[in-house]
Protein backbone atom coordinates (compact mmCIF):
# COMPACT_ATOMS: atom_id res chain seq x y z
CA UNK A 1 0.00 0.00 0.00
CA UNK A 2 1.07 3.74 -0.53
CA UNK A 3 -0.04 6.72 0.92
CA UNK A 4 0.03 9.96 -1.22
CA UNK A 5 -0.63 13.52 -0.68
CA UNK A 6 -0.45 15.31 -4.26
CA UNK A 7 -3.45 14.95 -6.95
CA UNK A 8 -0.22 14.49 -9.77
CA UNK A 9 1.20 11.45 -7.30
CA UNK A 10 -2.25 9.80 -7.11
CA UNK A 11 -2.74 10.29 -10.68
CA UNK A 12 0.29 8.90 -11.46
CA UNK A 13 0.51 5.94 -8.62
CA UNK A 14 -3.18 5.13 -10.65
CA UNK A 15 -1.54 5.27 -13.94
CA UNK A 16 1.26 3.01 -12.84
CA UNK A 17 -0.96 0.53 -11.03
CA UNK A 18 -3.21 0.20 -13.98
CA UNK A 19 -0.21 -0.23 -16.54
CA UNK A 20 1.70 -2.48 -13.95
CA UNK A 21 -0.59 -5.58 -14.70
CA UNK A 22 -4.16 -5.91 -16.03
CA UNK A 23 -5.46 -4.60 -13.02
CA UNK A 24 -8.26 -1.82 -14.52
CA UNK A 25 -10.64 -1.14 -12.45
CA UNK A 26 -10.61 1.52 -9.54
CA UNK A 27 -12.95 1.42 -6.46
CA UNK A 28 -13.24 4.31 -4.32
CA UNK A 29 -13.82 4.64 -0.70
CA UNK A 30 -14.14 8.71 0.74
CA UNK A 31 -13.44 9.27 4.11
CA UNK A 32 -13.46 11.55 6.56
CA UNK A 33 -10.83 9.68 8.12
CA UNK A 34 -10.88 8.12 11.87
CA UNK A 35 -11.58 4.83 10.73
CA UNK A 36 -13.75 2.32 11.96
CA UNK A 37 -14.97 -1.05 11.03
CA UNK A 38 -17.49 0.63 8.60
CA UNK A 39 -14.87 2.19 6.71
CA UNK A 40 -12.95 -1.05 6.75
CA UNK A 41 -15.91 -3.04 5.37
CA UNK A 42 -16.05 -0.64 2.56
CA UNK A 43 -12.72 -0.65 1.70
CA UNK A 44 -13.36 -4.87 1.56
CA UNK A 45 -16.57 -3.99 -0.48
CA UNK A 46 -14.46 -2.33 -2.65
CA UNK A 47 -11.32 -4.93 -3.10
CA UNK A 48 -13.91 -7.51 -3.43
CA UNK A 49 -15.40 -5.63 -6.78
CA UNK A 50 -12.37 -3.55 -8.13
CA UNK A 51 -9.21 -4.39 -9.15
CA UNK A 52 -7.44 -1.12 -7.37
CA UNK A 53 -8.66 0.19 -4.19
CA UNK A 54 -8.17 4.23 -3.47
CA UNK A 55 -9.36 5.02 0.20
CA UNK A 56 -9.09 9.20 0.10
CA UNK A 57 -8.47 10.75 3.91
CA UNK A 58 -9.80 14.19 3.49
CA UNK A 59 -11.66 16.38 6.57
CA UNK A 60 -13.44 18.12 3.84
CA UNK A 61 -13.63 22.21 5.80
CA UNK A 62 -16.42 22.96 3.15
CA UNK A 63 -18.71 20.52 4.21
CA UNK A 64 -19.25 21.99 8.16
CA UNK A 65 -21.32 25.03 8.89
CA UNK A 66 -19.77 27.83 11.60
CA UNK A 67 -20.01 26.31 14.94
CA UNK A 68 -19.88 22.76 13.45
CA UNK A 69 -16.82 19.76 14.49
CA UNK A 70 -14.62 20.60 11.69
CA UNK A 71 -11.92 22.13 13.97
CA UNK A 72 -11.92 19.25 16.90
CA UNK A 73 -12.68 16.41 14.54
CA UNK A 74 -11.32 13.19 15.60
CA UNK A 75 -7.92 12.65 13.36
CA UNK A 76 -5.33 9.63 13.58
CA UNK A 77 -3.35 9.42 10.43
CA UNK A 78 -0.91 6.65 11.68
CA UNK A 79 -4.05 4.46 12.94
CA UNK A 80 -6.01 5.37 9.81
CA UNK A 81 -2.94 4.23 7.38
CA UNK A 82 -2.86 0.75 9.55
CA UNK A 83 -6.50 0.34 9.26
CA UNK A 84 -6.74 0.88 5.36
CA UNK A 85 -3.89 -1.50 4.98
CA UNK A 86 -5.72 -3.89 7.10
CA UNK A 87 -8.59 -3.63 4.77
CA UNK A 88 -7.56 -3.97 1.51
CA UNK A 89 -6.39 -0.47 0.01
CA UNK A 90 -3.76 0.12 -2.40
CA UNK A 91 -3.63 3.69 -1.94
CA UNK A 92 -4.32 6.27 0.28
CA UNK A 93 -4.83 9.83 -0.63
CA UNK A 94 -4.45 12.16 2.16
CA UNK A 95 -4.39 15.78 0.57
CA UNK A 96 -3.81 18.89 2.70
CA UNK A 97 -6.62 21.66 2.68
CA UNK A 98 -4.36 23.70 0.75
CA UNK A 99 -3.93 20.65 -1.77
CA UNK A 100 -7.85 20.32 -2.43
CA UNK A 101 -8.51 24.05 -2.27
CA UNK A 102 -5.23 25.61 -3.30
CA UNK A 103 -7.80 28.51 -3.70
CA UNK A 104 -11.06 28.92 -2.00
CA UNK A 105 -13.13 27.60 -4.42
CA UNK A 106 -15.78 29.80 -6.82
CA UNK A 107 -17.66 26.11 -8.04
CA UNK A 108 -20.48 24.98 -5.78
CA UNK A 109 -22.64 21.49 -7.23
CA UNK A 110 -25.88 21.96 -5.77
CA UNK A 111 -28.75 19.04 -5.88
CA UNK A 112 -32.02 20.40 -5.50
CA UNK A 113 -34.72 18.59 -3.65
CA UNK A 114 -33.16 15.49 -2.19
CA UNK A 115 -31.31 18.06 0.06
CA UNK A 116 -34.19 19.72 1.47
CA UNK A 117 -35.09 17.51 4.26
CA UNK A 118 -33.10 15.90 6.95
CA UNK A 119 -29.73 16.30 7.45
CA UNK A 120 -30.17 19.38 4.36
CA UNK A 121 -32.37 21.12 6.48
CA UNK A 122 -30.32 21.30 9.81
CA UNK A 123 -27.00 21.47 8.03
CA UNK A 124 -27.40 24.61 5.45
CA UNK A 125 -24.79 24.21 2.66
CA UNK A 126 -23.28 21.15 3.76
CA UNK A 127 -24.97 18.86 1.16
CA UNK A 128 -23.28 21.19 -1.25
CA UNK A 129 -20.04 20.96 0.55
CA UNK A 130 -20.37 16.87 0.19
CA UNK A 131 -21.20 17.32 -3.71
CA UNK A 132 -18.50 19.47 -4.42
CA UNK A 133 -15.71 17.07 -2.84
CA UNK A 134 -17.21 14.04 -4.40
CA UNK A 135 -17.04 15.51 -7.68
CA UNK A 136 -13.72 16.58 -7.03
CA UNK A 137 -12.41 13.52 -5.72
CA UNK A 138 -14.43 11.83 -9.03
CA UNK A 139 -12.36 13.73 -11.35
CA UNK A 140 -8.84 12.85 -9.50
CA UNK A 141 -9.28 9.68 -9.32
CA UNK A 142 -11.60 8.48 -11.98
CA UNK A 143 -12.61 5.48 -10.50
CA UNK A 144 -15.39 2.98 -12.31
CA UNK A 145 -17.03 2.09 -8.13
CA UNK A 146 -17.60 4.43 -5.21
CA UNK A 147 -18.18 3.10 -1.93
CA UNK A 148 -20.48 4.69 0.70
CA UNK A 149 -22.06 3.74 3.69
CA UNK A 150 -25.90 3.53 4.33
CA UNK A 151 -25.63 5.24 7.70
CA UNK A 152 -25.33 8.42 5.42
CA UNK A 153 -28.65 7.54 3.31
CA UNK A 154 -29.46 10.73 2.67
CA UNK A 155 -25.35 11.60 0.95
CA UNK A 156 -26.22 8.14 -1.18
CA UNK A 157 -29.43 9.57 -2.56
CA UNK A 158 -27.74 13.06 -3.15
CA UNK A 159 -24.75 11.54 -4.53
CA UNK A 160 -26.87 9.09 -6.67
CA UNK A 161 -28.58 12.47 -7.96
CA UNK A 162 -25.39 13.80 -8.75
CA UNK A 163 -23.73 11.13 -10.25
CA UNK A 164 -26.79 10.08 -12.52
CA UNK A 165 -27.48 14.31 -13.64
CA UNK A 166 -23.99 14.77 -14.62
CA UNK A 167 -23.31 11.48 -16.12
CA UNK A 168 -20.35 10.37 -13.86
CA UNK A 169 -18.46 7.57 -15.28
CA UNK A 170 -18.56 5.64 -12.13
CA UNK A 171 -21.26 3.37 -10.29
CA UNK A 172 -22.47 3.70 -6.61
CA UNK A 173 -22.28 1.22 -4.38
CA UNK A 174 -24.55 1.53 -1.03
CA UNK A 175 -23.05 -0.22 1.95
CA UNK A 176 -25.08 -1.48 4.96
CA UNK A 177 -24.70 0.42 8.22
CA UNK A 178 -21.92 -1.19 10.48
CA UNK A 179 -22.92 -1.85 14.38
CA UNK A 180 -22.02 -2.60 17.62
CA UNK A 181 -22.70 -5.39 19.26
CA UNK A 182 -25.43 -3.31 21.17
CA UNK A 183 -26.61 -1.58 17.98
CA UNK A 184 -25.05 1.28 17.88
CA UNK A 185 -23.73 2.70 14.33
CA UNK A 186 -20.57 2.98 14.06
CA UNK A 187 -19.36 6.68 13.63
CA UNK A 188 -15.77 8.33 13.77
CA UNK A 189 -18.24 10.63 16.40
CA UNK A 190 -18.66 8.24 19.05
CA UNK A 191 -15.56 8.93 20.41
CA UNK A 192 -17.22 12.44 21.39
CA UNK A 193 -19.84 10.47 23.59
CA UNK A 194 -19.35 10.32 27.64
CA UNK A 195 -20.22 6.97 29.09
CA UNK A 196 -23.71 7.83 29.90
CA UNK A 197 -24.18 9.36 26.33
CA UNK A 198 -22.72 6.41 24.94
CA UNK A 199 -25.66 4.31 26.76
CA UNK A 200 -28.34 6.54 26.29
CA UNK A 201 -27.13 6.62 22.63
CA UNK A 202 -28.64 3.06 22.59
CA UNK A 203 -31.99 4.56 21.87
CA UNK A 204 -31.48 5.80 17.79
CA UNK A 205 -31.00 1.68 17.03
CA UNK A 206 -33.27 0.69 19.30
CA UNK A 207 -36.51 3.38 18.10
CA UNK A 208 -35.94 2.07 14.84
CA UNK A 209 -36.03 -1.73 15.16
CA UNK A 210 -39.16 -1.22 17.80
CA UNK A 211 -40.88 1.00 14.89
CA UNK A 212 -39.84 -1.68 12.25
CA UNK A 213 -41.13 -4.19 14.48
CA UNK A 214 -44.29 -2.36 14.69
CA UNK A 215 -45.09 -1.91 11.29
CA UNK A 216 -44.52 -6.05 10.51
CA UNK A 217 -46.77 -6.52 13.40
CA UNK A 218 -49.25 -3.96 11.91
CA UNK A 219 -49.33 -2.34 15.66
CA UNK A 220 -49.01 0.70 13.31
CA UNK A 221 -49.94 1.21 9.64
CA UNK A 222 -49.27 4.68 8.74
CA UNK A 223 -46.24 7.52 8.52
CA UNK A 224 -47.43 9.21 10.80
CA UNK A 225 -47.76 6.41 13.60
CA UNK A 226 -43.86 5.71 12.83
CA UNK A 227 -42.86 9.02 12.94
CA UNK A 228 -44.75 9.20 16.44
CA UNK A 229 -43.50 6.11 17.68
CA UNK A 230 -39.50 7.23 17.03
CA UNK A 231 -39.96 10.10 18.90
CA UNK A 232 -41.98 9.03 21.89
CA UNK A 233 -38.91 6.07 22.08
CA UNK A 234 -36.58 8.56 21.53
CA UNK A 235 -38.04 10.70 24.21
CA UNK A 236 -37.92 8.20 27.21
CA UNK A 237 -33.80 8.63 26.76
CA UNK A 238 -33.39 11.86 28.94
CA UNK A 239 -30.41 13.03 27.13
CA UNK A 240 -31.70 12.91 23.88
CA UNK A 241 -32.66 15.73 22.07
CA UNK A 242 -34.27 15.58 18.56
CA UNK A 243 -32.66 17.20 15.40
CA UNK A 244 -35.13 15.40 13.42
CA UNK A 245 -37.10 12.31 12.76
CA UNK A 246 -38.60 11.52 9.23
CA UNK A 247 -40.27 9.25 7.53
CA UNK A 248 -39.71 9.32 3.63
CA UNK A 249 -39.35 7.56 0.37
CA UNK A 250 -36.04 6.06 -0.99
CA UNK A 251 -34.19 7.31 -2.81
CA UNK A 252 -35.82 10.79 -3.86
CA UNK A 253 -36.54 11.53 0.29
CA UNK A 254 -39.86 13.25 -0.83
CA UNK A 255 -41.87 13.27 2.69
CA UNK A 256 -44.78 10.89 3.27
CA UNK A 257 -48.02 12.13 4.06
CA UNK A 258 -49.20 11.35 7.90
CA UNK A 259 -51.83 9.38 6.21
CA UNK A 260 -49.69 6.94 3.81
CA UNK A 261 -49.75 3.42 4.72
CA UNK A 262 -46.32 2.16 4.35
CA UNK A 263 -46.72 -1.63 3.91
CA UNK A 264 -48.53 -0.26 0.65
CA UNK A 265 -46.24 1.50 -0.83
CA UNK A 266 -44.19 0.52 -3.82
CA UNK A 267 -40.54 2.29 -3.15
CA UNK A 268 -38.79 1.77 -0.39
CA UNK A 269 -39.11 3.87 2.77
CA UNK A 270 -36.45 5.67 4.80
CA UNK A 271 -36.93 5.57 8.81
CA UNK A 272 -34.29 8.40 9.59
CA UNK A 273 -33.01 10.15 12.58
CA UNK A 274 -30.68 12.85 14.15
CA UNK A 275 -30.42 13.44 17.88
CA UNK A 276 -28.24 15.37 19.66
CA UNK A 277 -26.18 13.97 23.31
CA UNK A 278 -24.56 16.99 24.61
CA UNK A 279 -22.52 18.34 21.92
CA UNK A 280 -22.56 15.66 19.89
CA UNK A 281 -25.17 14.85 17.05
CA UNK A 282 -25.54 11.34 15.47
CA UNK A 283 -27.53 10.11 13.44
CA UNK A 284 -28.90 6.63 12.29
CA UNK A 285 -31.83 5.18 10.04
CA UNK A 286 -33.38 1.97 9.02
CA UNK A 287 -34.68 1.44 5.08
CA UNK A 288 -37.64 -0.88 4.95
CA UNK A 289 -38.54 -2.73 1.69
CA UNK A 290 -42.35 -2.88 1.87
CA UNK A 291 -42.20 -4.49 -1.43
CA UNK A 292 -39.46 -6.73 -1.17
CA UNK A 293 -35.90 -5.81 -1.92
CA UNK B 1 -16.99 9.73 -39.57
CA UNK B 2 -19.62 8.61 -37.76
CA UNK B 3 -22.45 10.01 -35.77
CA UNK B 4 -24.09 9.05 -32.88
CA UNK B 5 -26.58 9.89 -30.75
CA UNK B 6 -26.71 8.14 -27.11
CA UNK B 7 -24.43 8.61 -24.68
CA UNK B 8 -23.46 4.50 -24.55
CA UNK B 9 -22.86 4.32 -28.32
CA UNK B 10 -20.56 7.40 -27.56
CA UNK B 11 -19.14 5.91 -24.99
CA UNK B 12 -18.22 2.82 -26.70
CA UNK B 13 -17.46 4.28 -30.07
CA UNK B 14 -14.73 5.90 -28.43
CA UNK B 15 -13.49 3.20 -26.78
CA UNK B 16 -13.19 1.25 -29.72
CA UNK B 17 -11.52 4.45 -31.55
CA UNK B 18 -9.13 4.01 -28.87
CA UNK B 19 -8.61 -0.23 -28.87
CA UNK B 20 -8.60 0.00 -32.29
CA UNK B 21 -5.13 2.17 -32.92
CA UNK B 22 -2.30 3.87 -30.84
CA UNK B 23 -4.68 6.86 -30.46
CA UNK B 24 -4.72 8.01 -26.88
CA UNK B 25 -5.72 11.82 -26.68
CA UNK B 26 -9.50 13.33 -27.12
CA UNK B 27 -10.51 16.35 -28.00
CA UNK B 28 -13.75 17.64 -27.47
CA UNK B 29 -15.53 20.55 -29.41
CA UNK B 30 -18.97 21.12 -27.47
CA UNK B 31 -21.59 23.46 -29.73
CA UNK B 32 -24.64 24.42 -30.22
CA UNK B 33 -24.38 23.25 -33.91
CA UNK B 34 -25.09 25.53 -37.04
CA UNK B 35 -21.43 25.08 -37.41
CA UNK B 36 -19.65 27.86 -39.62
CA UNK B 37 -15.81 28.75 -39.96
CA UNK B 38 -15.63 29.13 -36.25
CA UNK B 39 -16.54 25.90 -35.31
CA UNK B 40 -14.68 24.65 -38.21
CA UNK B 41 -11.75 26.09 -36.56
CA UNK B 42 -11.94 24.59 -33.65
CA UNK B 43 -12.26 21.37 -34.80
CA UNK B 44 -8.95 21.88 -36.94
CA UNK B 45 -7.66 22.82 -33.75
CA UNK B 46 -8.85 19.62 -32.20
CA UNK B 47 -7.37 17.58 -34.81
CA UNK B 48 -3.70 18.80 -34.59
CA UNK B 49 -3.43 18.38 -30.91
CA UNK B 50 -5.29 15.12 -30.41
CA UNK B 51 -6.01 11.71 -31.77
CA UNK B 52 -9.32 11.68 -31.90
CA UNK B 53 -11.92 14.60 -31.95
CA UNK B 54 -15.15 14.77 -31.14
CA UNK B 55 -17.69 17.28 -31.81
CA UNK B 56 -20.90 17.52 -30.09
CA UNK B 57 -24.10 19.57 -31.27
CA UNK B 58 -26.74 20.32 -28.42
CA UNK B 59 -29.11 23.36 -28.16
CA UNK B 60 -28.78 22.99 -24.69
CA UNK B 61 -32.26 24.30 -23.35
CA UNK B 62 -31.34 24.95 -19.64
CA UNK B 63 -28.63 27.78 -20.88
CA UNK B 64 -31.43 29.84 -22.39
CA UNK B 65 -33.57 31.70 -20.03
CA UNK B 66 -37.16 32.90 -20.72
CA UNK B 67 -37.76 34.69 -23.27
CA UNK B 68 -34.80 33.99 -25.32
CA UNK B 69 -34.22 31.99 -28.45
CA UNK B 70 -33.76 28.72 -27.81
CA UNK B 71 -36.83 27.87 -30.30
CA UNK B 72 -35.94 29.63 -32.66
CA UNK B 73 -32.51 29.01 -32.49
CA UNK B 74 -30.86 27.82 -35.95
CA UNK B 75 -30.70 24.39 -36.80
CA UNK B 76 -29.21 22.41 -39.69
CA UNK B 77 -28.22 18.84 -39.28
CA UNK B 78 -27.53 17.54 -42.54
CA UNK B 79 -24.88 20.46 -42.78
CA UNK B 80 -23.96 20.30 -39.66
CA UNK B 81 -22.42 16.98 -40.31
CA UNK B 82 -20.62 17.90 -43.55
CA UNK B 83 -19.09 20.65 -41.94
CA UNK B 84 -17.84 18.60 -38.59
CA UNK B 85 -16.73 15.67 -41.46
CA UNK B 86 -14.74 18.17 -43.63
CA UNK B 87 -12.91 20.19 -40.86
CA UNK B 88 -11.99 16.80 -39.26
CA UNK B 89 -14.18 15.43 -36.67
CA UNK B 90 -14.34 11.69 -36.08
CA UNK B 91 -17.61 11.47 -33.87
CA UNK B 92 -20.08 14.12 -33.96
CA UNK B 93 -22.09 13.43 -30.87
CA UNK B 94 -26.39 14.43 -31.75
CA UNK B 95 -27.86 13.59 -28.63
CA UNK B 96 -31.63 14.44 -28.04
CA UNK B 97 -32.92 16.65 -24.85
CA UNK B 98 -34.09 13.47 -23.85
CA UNK B 99 -30.68 11.87 -23.91
CA UNK B 100 -29.35 15.01 -21.99
CA UNK B 101 -32.10 15.47 -19.82
CA UNK B 102 -34.36 12.29 -19.33
CA UNK B 103 -35.33 13.96 -16.18
CA UNK B 104 -35.36 17.46 -15.52
CA UNK B 105 -31.95 17.93 -13.56
CA UNK B 106 -31.76 18.40 -9.63
CA UNK B 107 -28.34 18.93 -9.83
CA UNK B 108 -26.46 22.89 -10.80
CA UNK B 109 -22.98 23.83 -11.40
CA UNK B 110 -22.64 27.47 -9.87
CA UNK B 111 -19.65 29.47 -10.37
CA UNK B 112 -19.22 32.38 -8.29
CA UNK B 113 -18.04 35.90 -9.25
CA UNK B 114 -16.49 35.54 -12.65
CA UNK B 115 -20.57 34.96 -13.92
CA UNK B 116 -21.74 38.35 -12.21
CA UNK B 117 -21.05 40.73 -14.58
CA UNK B 118 -21.17 41.04 -18.97
CA UNK B 119 -23.52 38.00 -19.79
CA UNK B 120 -23.67 36.24 -16.59
CA UNK B 121 -25.70 39.96 -15.87
CA UNK B 122 -27.62 40.30 -18.65
CA UNK B 123 -29.03 36.33 -18.55
CA UNK B 124 -29.69 35.21 -15.42
CA UNK B 125 -29.00 31.65 -14.92
CA UNK B 126 -27.30 31.55 -18.66
CA UNK B 127 -23.71 30.09 -17.17
CA UNK B 128 -25.64 27.89 -14.67
CA UNK B 129 -26.99 26.36 -17.81
CA UNK B 130 -23.81 26.28 -19.39
CA UNK B 131 -21.27 24.46 -16.79
CA UNK B 132 -23.90 21.84 -16.12
CA UNK B 133 -23.64 20.98 -19.54
CA UNK B 134 -20.17 20.93 -20.36
CA UNK B 135 -19.79 18.94 -17.17
CA UNK B 136 -21.98 16.07 -18.35
CA UNK B 137 -20.23 16.52 -21.74
CA UNK B 138 -17.11 16.59 -19.51
CA UNK B 139 -18.16 12.97 -17.94
CA UNK B 140 -19.60 11.59 -21.28
CA UNK B 141 -16.73 12.28 -23.30
CA UNK B 142 -13.68 12.36 -20.70
CA UNK B 143 -11.57 14.21 -22.94
CA UNK B 144 -7.84 15.12 -22.49
CA UNK B 145 -8.67 18.49 -24.52
CA UNK B 146 -12.05 21.00 -25.20
CA UNK B 147 -12.08 23.35 -27.46
CA UNK B 148 -13.48 26.93 -27.15
CA UNK B 149 -13.71 29.95 -29.00
CA UNK B 150 -12.86 33.35 -27.67
CA UNK B 151 -15.86 34.83 -28.86
CA UNK B 152 -17.64 33.85 -25.52
CA UNK B 153 -14.41 35.40 -23.66
CA UNK B 154 -16.85 34.60 -20.30
CA UNK B 155 -17.63 31.13 -21.13
CA UNK B 156 -13.77 30.68 -21.42
CA UNK B 157 -12.95 32.16 -18.13
CA UNK B 158 -16.17 30.44 -16.19
CA UNK B 159 -14.87 26.71 -17.51
CA UNK B 160 -11.79 27.44 -16.85
CA UNK B 161 -12.58 28.43 -13.11
CA UNK B 162 -14.94 25.38 -13.36
CA UNK B 163 -12.17 22.86 -14.28
CA UNK B 164 -9.76 24.44 -11.92
CA UNK B 165 -12.12 24.48 -9.24
CA UNK B 166 -13.21 20.80 -9.54
CA UNK B 167 -10.07 19.08 -10.89
CA UNK B 168 -11.46 18.49 -14.45
CA UNK B 169 -8.91 16.55 -16.01
CA UNK B 170 -8.98 18.10 -18.85
CA UNK B 171 -7.13 20.81 -20.59
CA UNK B 172 -8.73 23.77 -21.66
CA UNK B 173 -7.55 25.01 -25.37
CA UNK B 174 -8.86 28.53 -25.83
CA UNK B 175 -8.64 29.43 -29.71
CA UNK B 176 -9.09 33.21 -31.91
CA UNK B 177 -12.34 34.69 -32.66
CA UNK B 178 -12.62 34.21 -36.59
CA UNK B 179 -14.44 37.31 -38.70
CA UNK B 180 -15.63 37.75 -41.42
CA UNK B 181 -13.61 39.67 -43.92
CA UNK B 182 -15.28 42.98 -42.96
CA UNK B 183 -14.20 42.28 -39.23
CA UNK B 184 -18.19 40.53 -38.35
CA UNK B 185 -17.28 38.04 -35.67
CA UNK B 186 -19.01 34.62 -36.50
CA UNK B 187 -21.73 33.73 -35.45
CA UNK B 188 -24.59 31.48 -35.72
CA UNK B 189 -26.98 34.24 -34.44
CA UNK B 190 -25.33 36.44 -37.43
CA UNK B 191 -28.19 34.79 -39.43
CA UNK B 192 -31.09 36.62 -37.65
CA UNK B 193 -29.44 39.95 -38.62
CA UNK B 194 -31.49 41.88 -41.82
CA UNK B 195 -28.59 43.18 -43.93
CA UNK B 196 -29.31 47.04 -42.66
CA UNK B 197 -28.57 45.22 -38.73
CA UNK B 198 -25.71 43.14 -40.84
CA UNK B 199 -23.76 46.28 -42.24
CA UNK B 200 -24.68 48.37 -38.58
CA UNK B 201 -23.35 45.40 -36.95
CA UNK B 202 -20.38 46.09 -37.89
CA UNK B 203 -19.84 48.58 -35.46
CA UNK B 204 -19.01 45.84 -33.08
CA UNK B 205 -16.34 44.97 -34.09
CA UNK B 206 -15.05 48.55 -35.31
CA UNK B 207 -15.81 50.28 -31.84
CA UNK B 208 -13.02 47.65 -30.15
CA UNK B 209 -10.18 47.97 -33.31
CA UNK B 210 -10.66 51.62 -32.54
CA UNK B 211 -10.81 51.28 -28.77
CA UNK B 212 -7.17 49.29 -28.88
CA UNK B 213 -5.62 51.68 -31.60
CA UNK B 214 -6.64 54.44 -29.42
CA UNK B 215 -5.16 52.94 -26.22
CA UNK B 216 -1.86 52.15 -28.29
CA UNK B 217 -1.80 55.50 -29.05
CA UNK B 218 -2.44 57.17 -25.64
CA UNK B 219 -5.02 59.21 -27.11
CA UNK B 220 -7.12 57.44 -23.72
CA UNK B 221 -5.16 55.74 -21.58
CA UNK B 222 -7.84 54.68 -18.31
CA UNK B 223 -10.75 51.59 -17.96
CA UNK B 224 -13.59 54.66 -17.85
CA UNK B 225 -11.66 56.29 -21.28
CA UNK B 226 -11.64 53.18 -23.04
CA UNK B 227 -15.62 52.47 -22.09
CA UNK B 228 -16.92 55.71 -23.23
CA UNK B 229 -14.99 55.55 -25.92
CA UNK B 230 -16.78 52.34 -27.20
CA UNK B 231 -19.91 53.61 -25.97
CA UNK B 232 -19.78 57.04 -28.24
CA UNK B 233 -18.62 54.70 -31.55
CA UNK B 234 -21.80 52.53 -31.11
CA UNK B 235 -23.91 54.92 -30.42
CA UNK B 236 -23.15 56.13 -33.52
CA UNK B 237 -25.24 53.15 -35.14
CA UNK B 238 -28.90 53.89 -35.20
CA UNK B 239 -29.68 50.31 -34.80
CA UNK B 240 -27.48 49.57 -31.96
CA UNK B 241 -28.80 49.18 -28.61
CA UNK B 242 -26.08 48.77 -26.00
CA UNK B 243 -27.02 45.91 -23.25
CA UNK B 244 -23.57 45.94 -22.10
CA UNK B 245 -20.31 47.60 -22.69
CA UNK B 246 -17.23 46.43 -20.12
CA UNK B 247 -13.78 46.63 -19.22
CA UNK B 248 -12.42 44.09 -17.16
CA UNK B 249 -9.81 41.87 -15.74
CA UNK B 250 -9.06 38.44 -17.52
CA UNK B 251 -9.34 35.84 -16.50
CA UNK B 252 -11.26 36.94 -13.15
CA UNK B 253 -13.01 39.09 -15.26
CA UNK B 254 -13.43 41.66 -11.93
CA UNK B 255 -14.46 44.76 -13.70
CA UNK B 256 -11.28 47.71 -13.32
CA UNK B 257 -11.78 50.85 -11.53
CA UNK B 258 -12.09 53.71 -13.68
CA UNK B 259 -9.04 55.27 -13.25
CA UNK B 260 -7.41 52.49 -13.96
CA UNK B 261 -4.15 52.82 -16.37
CA UNK B 262 -4.73 50.24 -18.97
CA UNK B 263 -0.98 50.33 -20.17
CA UNK B 264 -0.15 49.70 -16.48
CA UNK B 265 -2.08 46.36 -15.53
CA UNK B 266 0.06 43.17 -15.40
CA UNK B 267 -2.93 41.26 -16.11
CA UNK B 268 -4.53 40.80 -19.85
CA UNK B 269 -7.68 43.37 -20.25
CA UNK B 270 -10.80 42.27 -21.65
CA UNK B 271 -12.94 44.52 -23.52
CA UNK B 272 -16.32 43.29 -24.12
CA UNK B 273 -19.40 44.13 -25.60
CA UNK B 274 -23.17 43.08 -25.84
CA UNK B 275 -25.39 44.92 -28.29
CA UNK B 276 -28.95 44.42 -29.79
CA UNK B 277 -29.71 44.46 -33.28
CA UNK B 278 -33.77 44.05 -33.68
CA UNK B 279 -33.96 41.01 -32.05
CA UNK B 280 -30.59 39.68 -32.48
CA UNK B 281 -28.47 40.21 -29.33
CA UNK B 282 -24.28 39.90 -30.46
CA UNK B 283 -21.71 39.93 -28.43
CA UNK B 284 -17.61 40.83 -29.59
CA UNK B 285 -14.10 41.60 -27.63
CA UNK B 286 -10.53 42.07 -27.71
CA UNK B 287 -8.35 40.58 -25.59
CA UNK B 288 -5.50 43.12 -24.61
CA UNK B 289 -2.63 42.20 -23.16
CA UNK B 290 -0.58 45.21 -21.87
CA UNK B 291 2.61 43.51 -20.72
CA UNK B 292 2.30 41.57 -23.57
CA UNK B 293 1.39 37.89 -24.13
Amino acid sequence: MKAVRTIAELRDSIEELKSSSNKRTVGLVPTMGYLHQGHASLIRAAKDQSDIVVVSIFVNPIQFGPGEDFETYPRDEERDLDAAEGAGADLVFLPSVETMYPKPTKTKITVADVTSGLCGASRPGHFDGVTTVVSKLFNIVQPDYAFFGMKDAQQVAVIEQMVSDLNFNVKIMPCPIIREEDGLALSSRNVYLSPEERTQALVLSRSLRDAEEALEKDQIRTAAEARDLLVSTIQKSQLAVIDYVEVAAFPDLSPLDDDALISELDEPVLLALAVKFGKTRLIDNRLLHPKGE
